[in-house]
């Protein structure tokens, strides 16, 4: 039986470091790439933390993603530069771009980093976090390989091209966006088809391009964008801003993680990082926002004993009782990643 | 009975023109306000074009836009600048703001324009054809006064805070991307509530935060944000990236321009104006963004009849037709418009 445990972030850091090592991970990489787990699980986004530390062995171990590379920063003006992840761990390379970001944004208030030859690099909400400990904004976004059709459309187009927005609140209550541009994950809809559940109409649409509730029609057609024309249009927009600005891969050229792990994804990010000091000052900027956020926070909701939430809230408490007891994984998993640190299992690629 | 009828770009501008500085609008703001008013209706945006001439002209009478006072430009940083609107027509200021943009990101790559004290601006689209004639990606997004609530949330706490998209094409067809956070806009709400028409579930709640498809109790209640918590979320960080960080007015600060006329509405603004040029060269950037969009415009669609679209096509053949055969109008408006550039009318604020 599965069951939670809590594992001291210590332990887990030392799990994955030890696990991306035994498979040639340079250690600068590796360290990179393990506080990006390590933030999702603080911050309580489980699903982009070390329980996917076997998928990115998996495809380590595939040879889809190079181990032992340079990630290399072109400056190209004090406000911009394309990152160059050389197909190494996409949480690293983006972690390494946000450090540039964060950087660029302190000197001359904004910077634009366009990142290309990356990999999955999780969510954008951990990225967001680091920005906000260094009191700068951050608007993120990556591209994907192909899960969405264009409106009225019988074919993949775009992938579901997650976006983030982060600004740093006082007290480290970071205001936290981070959400795909399509209506449901791919994830959510796989496991009603396992359970043979059917979905909500309006998720996704057959290969013929038909509305059904089938899970598993949808896993063979299309997952649906947000807001209909509006996240189709948005996740051409990420794609413009990744894939085509930063001479990397857009979706069609993107290898899924998933079904193709054995070669480079080429998945391409963007960050762009405000400096609000630069404008009217970092305490006026957070005075400001604090006074918006607590007002929305006095607001009545429909059912009053669950209160109005600005985004990040539950991130940041998930932040401060993980970090305190331990991050929460199902003890299966944890056994799973103490056996890939010692190199007694393989990492295995999940079904996308 | 209303007939539609084309009436020449150049009679329109003269007629926006003499209407404004009739009613004491300096020259120059006149002539930015009357630019965009004329590339909405020639983009095919008619609902944000010199349809709105009587209600701006209404709102300068009202005494809520100041129509002659100077438009400030604050440089911060070569990437950043705040411009203050001193709370003329912000069709006007917005234009200012976007020459801003503009002239700074073909210096250094990137800027972030932050713009208070404004009011409606119109349609993003018309700044982002802008960008794109000069070459340079815009990235937009206003404020607005409250019409939203939060999710779960039974009290108006943002505004439906419109965001644009925006990348020059080769040969003039830009991608253009322009949307309403809300799901649907409170004037098609209203005009279901005239015709005694029921509208679809999900557009809105009625005052105690319940479903309805009553029209009316929407117009008493709220509209709903696109997505639910992703519209939400992100209708916030439209209004931390304007309202907050500019230091101007943030969604509860503003007044409606539809209920409170005679005020200034505080509007805010941001522009992020980012030059491909610097990054990968604008003949690579654009031929690979039309590498994309033709790949897309490849692919099936459900209805053989109905082909796939790229953001921006409509408008871009709207554009051309408008150009050559005149801005299409109803012969209401047109007369109107005419009368309020002879003075003979009033100008008049709609129902919001």
């Amino acid at each position: 039986m599965v069951e939670m445990i809590r594992v001291p972030v210590k332990e887990c850091r030392t799990i994955c470091i030890e696990a991306y090592e035994r498979n040639g991970v340079a250690p600068e990489i590796a360290a990179l790439a393990t506080e990006q787990f390590i933030l999702c699980d603080l911050l309580g986004i489980q699903t982009h933390g070390i329980l996917r530390l076997s998928h990115y062995i998996g495809r380590l171990q595939a040879g889809g993603i190079e181990p032992a590379t340079s990630i290399t920063v072109d400056r190209k003006t004090p406000a911009m530069a394309i990152v160059d992840g050389g197909n190494t761990l996409g949480t690293a390379v983006a972690g390494r771009a946000t450090e540039v970001a964060i950087e660029m944004a302190q000197e001359v208030g904004i910077a634009f980093i366009s990142v290309k030859n990356s990999n999955h690099f999780g969510a954008n909400a951990s990225f967001g976090w680091g920005a906000c400990e260094n009191g700068v904004i951050l608007l993120s976004g990556t591209n994907g390989s192909l899960t969405m059709p264009a409106t009225g459309g019988k074919a993949q187009v775009v992938g579901n091209n997650p976006i983030g927005y982060a600004a740093p609140r006082k007290g480290g209550k970071h205001f936290i966006l981070d959400f795909a541009l399509s209506v449901q994950s791919r994830g959510k809809i796989r496991r009603a088809a396992e359970l043979g559940e059917t979905i909500p109409e309006g998720w996704g649409l057959d290969s013929n391009g038909m509305n059904t509730t089938d899970a598993a029609k949808v896993l063979q057609g299309f997952v649906l964008p947000v807001g209909g024309h509006k996240g189709y249009g948005l996740a051409l927009a990420v794609d413009m801003l990744t894939g085509v600005l930063s001479g990397g891969n857009y979706a069609p050229l993107i290898k899924s993680q998933f079904y193709e792990p054995e070669k480079p994804s080429g998945i391409c990010h963007y960050f762009i990082c405000i400096d609000p000091d630069k404008l009217i000052g970092r305490e006026m900027f957070q005075a400001r926002l604090e006074a918006y956020c607590s007002w929305i926070k006095e607001q009545p909701s429909i059912d009053p004993k669950i209160p109005v939430r600005v985004p990040g809230e539950r991130a940041a408490e998930a932040y401060a009782e993980n970090l305190h007891k331990g991050i929460l994984v199902d003890s299966d998993h944890h056994k799973r990643n103490q056996g890939l640190a010692k190199g007694t299992v393989k990492g295995v690629i999940p079904k996308g």
